[in-house]
């Protein structure tokens, strides 16, 4: 067993640290989910989720990850030979394109740099092309985990109206949902895709799709063989407070606390919460001399941020360095940037202090790992948070 | 919100109680699913769980509902179109069969009146007919646990030995699993589909699928189209002591401990317990004049019983009459024996006393009910619980 | 360690069986016992045991035993050589007339046969005797743990001031307070003691005294050594909402969710369950033919029965034979009735079906460790919980 | 109730943060206090203690603050009219004087700084003109929490033999166990006093008195009143691994599972690790241009540090700023320093990177009050803590 002498810091970007409030909900007696009292924790989430996807339309509940929830938004909408457009913001997009794959979907690939959110323009004239509608949906994932690019929506929406295409818009918001700004309504998304383990300070185990009343039609209509992540059954059931299958109880029972925690902080204030610390930490990494993986500014990551090793240096080492002196988890370089790339999680339950001890564990690791670098980050991570450039951090109320 | 005066009894036939030492392990900071800390757990649990199901062989864990390992194991082995023989033991068995015929399958459905584990004679004549080997798997549920009969798995297995027939036999043994003797190995089992709800005293929120070796060169030659359910990368990944997607975390810490502690009593302890309260359980009801649901006295479930209401009387007005004045939840008839069935769940983490006062609310309900019956039932219990017919408690260790 | 394989059955009278709740209130971070956050915390506590107290004067609360409220009682008010007037009733009225020789007051003890309630006329005719007021102090127990015979405080009020003796009244309600009829102010109660570990559902650690304005004018005049126990101080810090040294904070974290929980049920209701309880396990034990404790059926306690051995038979090896066999803990007979009482316990977080799990726990244990006694109490148990004699269960609130 | 967006910075000189093993420990059922898994707990802790303590003698362990063990020490072994010794290291010297004279004792008070430790020349002088041997014990504060400087018990013992002085040797170790090498028999110490709340990384509410051979038989010996803190009858029941009266039970517990991390970690590695938080501390101060209020070079407390703030500012006003800005508890200036000192605790479980966090609060929190000071203090405690000047930090086990 590790010997741990303080708190770790789990700094990836998810699974987040756990809020003990979340964590003790859950360590509660397990209950009927046929009954009473458990309809009441059924009805509180399905409603709650509804609150942070902002939308008035049904949020189906799975227990599983949010790999999980990319195959139910597959499943319940596309057929084999379906064509799609993805764009190739970086390993998760990858990731559900390989899901995509597998259920024989025919892909259209954007290709991406993994430095970029997806091109807007480029799926706007590829959108444009496609005459006879010959393309389904089109899928961008949100927060690119792996890059720390965002990727806005709302403009994906935005170009798919301006050329009349009538696909679906999938979005994958699994490490976007509680950390930044999500319109599913407002924004005009079709099926959006989320994980428990990310901003939403749970752990892993609960994936969630928000659907248009456009993808339940289309779903209806659609015989593709489906079972356990069919929309129409959940949906049905859940109108008595309940799921078809056992659900995944005590994570609910986390859920419900985490919901009334954020909505204690107000959303509002948890996204600017999230842009503050992001910016301290792109402000270290100023100093140090470590680019960030992000190259574009308005697409910077408020939940995590990827920094690129010095030329000669590996990441992996780096973190490993990281881990045996301070405790600290970081996350690794995915797919072709492994080894390039380490990634920073500043998301979900999180404060000042914890971040500058993450960014100290890191000033410190690099000096450790010999990787060059100027020294002085933590300072100028400070004088972001000190309030000078950003969103001030809201006071803690003190009676 | 409901009050608690005291424990609230949930005998149901799961989820089952969870003990503090179960829970309290899940209450922990969650961890990097890709670090060493986290690879000690997973080796853990995995080999942990190959000694559960008596197995050398592979265990595939899932953050799902037990109805997610029934879709695993369709999805890996079978296509659609498949021929696939099963028999109707009661409502889980037609529930697996809803999934079956959704991936299309081709389904024998053996018929069965809910009051019998599955017909092993019928089984053997109708594979015995199958000269051509078009049926390519035997699906039975081990313990159905809408009726209490349990249907012997090797018994199966001889059967389909007998005939020669090469299909593949696959086991649901959801509520059976860490309450019941089960030999993946040594009863030829080619997939067995569990979950954690029940005699694994977890929270609901992880689906498990052992695997022969045979069922696993199925599963390699299948082209049908699966992702999150594919055995091959779940496998592949496990060699690191980790999992393709982020798996459920806090989920998994418990089940370490539940592991831990059904070896710290001992695996046949644990299984004569279970006999023991079953016995106990249909002595009180003889007394009362309740009829069991199952009929075949070979066949009575070590993890649950179901009581047959006397006619004119609804067994869900009785459960509400229970809950309402002894804060107890009983199972539900399902399907065709609603109303007409209560279920009564002395599974998991369960002892004599909790029995017996589990028991009492049965027996003072059905007074408070106007349900006629003979009382005394509890005494009856205790007889059997003073150790006189069946195997002892074992006693607690006291210094 | 001890095999548990379901819940140890805790019911000895104290400490009692803890809620889920109010552990889980403990189970958070400490935090600056000086700071805002706390100050909250000690002003909700101290409001709160003054409801529970029934008065508007003030609580001391004391990181202690309850013993610790005992010595804190004698301190603050009384003097070597001071006399004082105590009453047999049982092992803890002789243990607290124990510190009160240490403390060398003059004392006089009237005695008593350890099955009744304290004798008022005696109380009231010693009182009358005692011309010049020699007599500081009338200390009484309230709930007799030994026994489970209850003295009413009110009638030891009505008796002083009917012979209007100037002298203090203290009352230990240790084992009372949070499971009978409480009333410090109504009652003319000068200093009442208790503890955490009883009906208020902690664990032990928390003593408490309730004073009334006289008290704290003898108090204040005392010159007696004190220094921990003396309530100036902490009453004077009190009012900041926090306490002149550092306090048990997390115990306190558990006695706002336990006060909380009483309040939910309301007083009267959790009263009323204890009362419940208490008869029903007196209709068990008239079945066994095991005498109780207790003689005078008017001070019967609603908190704990204590049973009588049949001659010849051991309690302490019934007890043995019952932890053994059942997990489950009684109390033991204490002092002079050792060997000869069992003691059960049904105070604090309790329900019919623990009840019922309990007694038949007792009925099985006799058999087992072959006392003489005639079987079925269990029954006639039921039929009080049925409600035919006593006040009914509040029913479980289901939406 | 206040809102924490992330972990509350608990750095306050106690209590101090609490391992979530731990609370996880307390966070069960409790037990019966005369049962035989009781009894293994009893030991566990009875001896465990021994070992923290490196004694071979009685420890006695009380439901208490660690107040109530200062006053355990003083009834035991001393009477009215007793001359003591004590030195006047700061505020907590100034309160256990006071209960000195609560117990009437006659007090030489060696007057000091508080920004030094004990004058071991002037005790031995003190103890050389007291030819009569009318001095009986010799007091002193071993990590004097009030100013951050140690007096080191084994100089007072020697100066105590050099001049051949009878008088027992009491040392308060409250926040000094744990943290900070400790040796109550090699060190000659007659009684030692601690407290659960710092060090031992438990929640407040337990004391703790180490005695020797010499001072039990002082208490045999002394007629003094005492009841709740007699020594003679707690160790007389230790004996059978209970308590005279219920002991705090959860909190034994957790002081079970606290003694084994500590062991897990090794006693040298976690007084090496606080040493070397406490250099970083002051290498941090150093460039901010705040003075230690410990003067003494060799008395730099390895728990806590005090820092005294720049003339015309005041140390409670920067406090409020840190907590409101940055959710971080830091110590009062305590009694005639108030105002002018804050207390920054590095003590019990804690880490580099939560030390990191803290002082990066601190040097953030100077800047926001308008504190005048040197930017860049967290850089060089940066230097400290990779180690080029102490001990290091011993590496966490990766597999």
């Amino acid at each position: 067993m590790t010997l741990h002498t303080g708190r770790h810091f789990l700094q990836i970007p998810g699974p987040t640290n756990i809020p003990d409030r979340v964590l003790r909900a859950m360590d509660m007696p397990t209950m009927d989910h046929r009954g009473a009292e458990f309809a009441e924790l059924g009805f509180a989430v399905l409603s709650g989720m509804q609150r942070l996807f902002r939308t008035g339309q049904p949020v189906i509940i799975y227990p599983s990850s949010g790999t999980g929830a990319w195959e139910a938004a597959i499943v319940n909408t596309l057929s084999p030979g379906d064509k799609v457009l993805m764009a190739e913001t970086g390993q998760f997009a990858v990731l559900w394109r390989g899901i995509a794959e597998k259920f024989k979907l025919d892909i259209d690939f954007l290709p991406g740099d993994w430095r970029h959110g997806a091109d807007i323009g480029q799926i706007e004239a590829h959108l444009a092309a496609d005459k006879t509608h010959r393309i389904k949906a089109v899928m961008v994932v949100h927060n690119e985990t792996s890059t720390a690019c965002v990727t806005p929506p709302l403009e994906v929406r935005k170009a798919m109206d301006r050329v009349r295409h009538p696909a679906l818009l999938m979005v994958d918001t699994i490490s976007g949902l509680g950390s930044l700004e999500y319109e599913h309504d407002a924004w005009g998304i079709d099926v959006s895709v989320a994980g428990s383990q990310k901003g939403l300070m749970l752990p892993p185990g609960l994936g969630f799709n928000a659907v248009s009343e456009k993808a339940l039609a289309v779903a209806k209509a659609n015989p593709g063989m489906r079972s356990y992540w069919d929309w129409q059954d959940v949906i049905a059931i859940n109108k008595a407070g309940t799921w078809p299958y056992t659900p995944a109880i005590n994570l609910l029972m986390g859920l419900k606390e985490a919901i009334k925690m954020l909505e204690e902080e107000g959303l509002d204030n948890v996204f600017a919460r999230h842009k503050r610390h992001s910016a301290a930490t792109r402000a270290a990494m100023k100093v140090w001399g470590l680019e960030t993986q992000c190259q574009d500014p308005q697409a910077h990551s408020p939940a995590l941020t990827g920094a690129v090793m010095p030329e000669g240096h590996d990441s992996d080492h780096f973190r490993k360095v990281v881990l045996e002196n301070f405790d600290m988890s970081l996350g690794t370089g995915l797919n072709k940037i492994k080894g390039k790339v380490f990634r920073i999680g500043h998301i979900g339950h999180f404060n000042d202090l914890m971040l500058m001890g993450m960014l100290s564990g890191i000033e410190m690791g690099l000096d450790l790992a010999h990787v060059p670098h100027r020294s002085g980050g933590v300072l100028a991570a400070m004088d972001v948070l000190k309030g000078r450039d950003v969103v001030p951090m809201p006071k803690v109320a003190v009676a």
